[in-house]
């Protein structure tokens, strides 16, 4: 695994994501779009990771979509000479933004939770992309700021879809409607971020404590506790708890509910195994 | 337009609806809700306006359902002599909720935000008023009160749907069940208002300040932001990115953008086109 | 009424069920599951009650499963010889979990409201418990936790359904990812109590005032209040405000408003009829 | 009441509605759109009315929109010199998209059943019409058409909706797809109509006799099964239950229950009230 | 397994219940509400069935709603001085029928399919039951009729729900509004019933020989088949799939699919072993 | 484009993928699922492409999932030391059965229509793909299977969410229960297939005059078609024309209609410029 705007390392079940153009702002430029999928399906596909810190470099977390890219939308850059209608540019508007937001939700639908930390500027793209990780975490220099409203559009890539899940509505309204900024500790009381630091180094090794006291949990107590939270948070009580005993069904740990009692008794850390290895289907035989 | 409840202005974008019977609390009689419905309709119609003020007068920003009102539910006026049965009532009783809920839900489907500026008590129809704002401000003399416990009832017109989204479900549920009266810090904790003022005075001219930063952006990106936040709280993440991403097909402004990002280069203010004339479909051939 | 779990009184519409093995730490055992809905059942079958106050004893409220149950889950217990297969179990699984959820979600769907009073731990197969009543209450020596992630297995039962909806999103996660404790203050913080009581004593004698007053209250009114509120949280604003308009045309209590307002201009407490008595369809002619 | 795309008339409790302009294929111009949300409104008010005919005059039902509607989309028309830009042109489509669905919804929330007898051609719009009553019958020389894939376009004002649900979906999408015409007799196999005539004469007829059966029920048993079924096709079966039971709760006609037992044993036609005058809530006191 | 209103047997996994009362027109007494709901548990909970037969006895397969029963509704019929509100009726109605549609709903939830053989008429609270099946087949002198709007009520137990997914919705809203019978063959184009029968001797003896098929299938591949069919009837196909998915981790059945596999070879039938058996949680542990 | 299990071509914006095993009974190998998801995307990527034909070689259609898949399912084949326990053979199931639901539901998700031609048996896994194409056609010789349930297990990959979409639910228990064929004619009556031809060499010639039909339309026109009608499928009326305007919003083809307006004048063909090329995002500044 070798990224241009991002570096990655893992050890002992703690993956660790890091937005690497720190002196570029973090911009996500039209690399940051090609590399975050394919570097999330790489963490999903690794059965030895229990969670996942992200984090960033530099002064700003992220100062959100690179303005380059947006020169690019609605045309057909291959065949400049036609000018496409109206509809064609509709089309292309839509799709693309589908598929941005495509790439944000596979944060929300790895298998194992994100913690993501930040400093400084997280700002449009940057604050669709934390909303997406399953908590966030500060140090007192961050602030917050939907920023599309300011550049003249609406947000469109998860913003204003997970944040009134997280902090109150009329608070999702005024920072959506002004655009200004939210600081770090506005964003504790209003529930955004689980807490905050006093430096990026503090954060990070606080995220890093919290991440190995996750790993240290059966990983498919982990996996279903998230998936049931997705889940749950997108349909009514009874649908959850239909979804919630099915899924004890199909995967209540009953060997790993001995480990820990066991582990328990014996004064010792439990062990868990692994998830099992996720292979992309059929891809054996097809060599 | 010219009403007996209400005073209306509008300048620079901004509309401000005033609640105009303070000496007589404010309270929601017929003639509050027959003229609510038709000026929300004009200002809906104005595609001059880019945000909405809504204060009130004298000591209470309002007082609740008019108790005139009840007498005439369920009863048929002009034919006195048939004592209508059960369902007959059933159906009238069932209809007259529909209906006055259909007038609140308007503020709700504006195209514009609407900013409730409350001072004194916000009582009972008051409170299902101001929940279907976008935001809420409050002199510190507010009080909210879920009043229709006291008089017997559940409330009906929309409280007990908007205000769980809007403060934590234990503390909606202590309010429905006892009626006591939430003052404005403990609204401010909770949630329900985003800013507690001194005065009445300070919260008009806050709001004013407030109102004119959003009427400065593009009304297409309020617009949409407004449409996409509604749609969003009622559908799941998936459906809300959906429709996000659809409605960035139809209506990303380009333009706007593109004059955002010019004024900021020439730092001058930006200067957006008014959405288009909204007219009644079919109108001008009918004459 | 004679329970072993349970103690259960009732006064002036004011029922009081207590966990009454506060020397077992209230644990959750086979007696626990069998006792439980039988008297929910008594109890919503009772139409002189208006409101239910739910405490313990012990050092601790309730330690959650008691872990001999899982001992039996998954195998038939009186044809041992045969090891049941992997589909037969996952049967099994499904099976019991939905069992105590239905178990649990009575407290959810009495007709009266249920005022939870928290001392001690809240933990586990607990936090499930109250997360299931209308409100919450704890002296300062409470604290909760999301224990089952601690003994391997993802929560089944009802937390990862009910606590997202009244606490911010991340902070469950937190909670549900790592299985710290919370304590009272941090739960009042984050909107799971309504209040904090220096004792077990104050906190069930703040119980019964606020119990008080809610039995005070029209029943059919309080009645409808948690039925509307219960299915408003499932659905959308829209559907929810039909629904309200519908169950007002069912039963909008005019004649409890008649006294309500009798009562208020003769200075003097009003008095509500019962509901009507709740029999079981069919049963006297079958005898 | 006088319109001119419309004759209307009453007799008995059965309101008929006729298009009226066969000589111009009935094409659904300015003036048509201004009239029939106005004309619905009224229907709906006449609280006399049991049951409505749709029925048309000359060659052809319907042959949908008139193309004239279109040049004016997406333009502003008073101030021409501004070409109106690709977001406010998209909110135009939108917008009016909306407005002719609502038109044409209205048929479906009138509170009496709608039966459409249609001849010749019934096309693009007015496929869209008939789709939003309640039952249709044809003429054996009818035939059905989505136009719209014809003229370079989706359907967007309700067949696409509303078509499913009555006939099997792949066939549906052949007709979407294709833009063939579908005759009467496959229509009436494939569930579109409920019968086929051999002439227009002998179909108003034909509903002429279903309406006076319709009309002899009792009118909130009919509004109630109507509004059920509306809303039960739009939600789980569970749902639909919930309302059913509460609509019951609201409206069970206990009196129309007896007249109707009561006129069975005298072996005499029942007579059944009206419903309720339906008044524009807070009109009276305005004046 | 002792009843009045039913006669009941079972043999090699197939159940068989029978309406028992044909002398009487299998009317829908206050005795057959109390008993269905009890068999109904006690074939659930037996683990050795496969499918369930339901027929009936004498000229009508079931004449609907016992009229009796309506006297009571709304009285509390103990303590008669008092007359209820009208707010009070509202409610005792709306749990009346939630009561019924429980009971019938009981049929679609039992684990095993439930065939339905219907003779003569299939009135009012005979259709709601029989819609309530998996799959219903007919005598040639069968009728059905939605009798509620002939005795002035909208139906309320299941007809409006179920019957619009199973013949076109056209056709019901026809039945629905006029009352009509539906001869034996008009249903089985509308696919209300999956053939007809010459006679119910032949009608018993086919249900007989498909009950038998079903029953020498796996118990939880049918089981599942049926659960997955219902759930996703009332849900989108993504969530249906997702469901499914899930259902397949708890409950594929990988023995039984060997031993289908294994049979199939051997050229003998398979031998699948029973679900697990279905007890009352904690009933043991109580005694 | 070379594949295996598959052979594909185009000409005049008609895809033809045709299943190339027909020796082999069309068995669903892990080649199969190997090759469709990639041919797939490679045809919604060609925006040439304006509607797919998919047909089978040999005597039957498609005989459903190659047994020997069965065979991994559940086990780690690089560990064998190792067995899975039951809870990470659950998590294994669960994933297999939503990756190959993931691989069909790409047919569903195609910008253009699929015509499924089938002859011979249509069996297990081939019922579950031509489910999710648009519509189905068939030979004489055709018939269609629920295979699932005579191997033991219950259909987990579309069969049980789409095929109640399309014939009429108690028809589909009935195949789902007892596992009978239903033959082609059967087929038609039921609506699962929309026309049923003399032979195989009639079918594919038939497919390819309705495609030619279907390719000459607006592709953007029935882009939208195929999107509404999938959308509208799986939500409420009011929730399909809202997104229905908005559709309309981004993507009524003004200049679309404009030119089949203009050629239908002119009484020529009209020609419609192809969609937008489809890249995927970022790709070419990752390069």
């Amino acid at each position: 695994m070798n990224y241009e705007s991002f570096k990655y390392s893992s050890e002992d079940g703690v993956g660790h994501l890091v937005l690497n153009k720190g002196e570029d702002l973090n911009k996500m430029t039209m690399n940051f779009w090609y590399e975050l999928p394919r570097i999330l399906d790489e963490i999903d596909r690794d059965a030895s990771l229990r969670v996942l810190i992200l984090s960033s470099t530099g002064k700003h977390f992220c100062a959100g979509m690179d303005l380059k890219n947006f020169g690019t939308l609605g045309s057909d850059s291959e065949k400049k000479t036609n000018v496409p209608d109206k509809a064609r540019i509709g089309e292309n508007l839509y799709r693309v933004a589908k598929e941005l937001q495509d790439m944000l939700s596979k944060l929300e639908k790895l298998r194992i939770p994100v913690l993501a930390g930040i400093q400084g500027g997280c700002i449009g793209g940057g604050l669709d992309l934390v909303t997406a990780a399953d908590m966030r975490f500060a140090s007192k220099d961050a602030f917050f700021c939907i920023q599309e409203v300011n550049i003249g559009m609406a947000a469109d890539i998860g913003t204003l879809q997970r944040l009134p899940r997280v902090i109150p509505e009329g608070k999702v309204r005024e920072l959506a409607y002004t655009g200004r900024r939210m600081p770090a500790e506005e964003a504790l009381d209003a529930g955004l971020v689980n807490k905050v630091y006093e430096s990026h180094e503090e954060m990070v090794s606080g995220l890093k404590e919290m991440a190995a006291v996750i790993a240290s949990k059966s990983p498919l107590a982990v996996y279903g506790t998230k998936a049931i939270l997705n889940f749950s948070r997108d349909h009514t009580i009874a649908e959850g708890l239909e979804y919630n005993a099915l899924w004890s069904g199909a995967m209540l740990p009953q060997e790993d509910m001995a480990e820990a009692m066991m582990s328990n008794m014996e004064k010792r850390d439990p062990e868990f195994q692994d998830m099992q290895e996720i292979k992309d289907y059929g891809k054996s035989s097809a060599k």
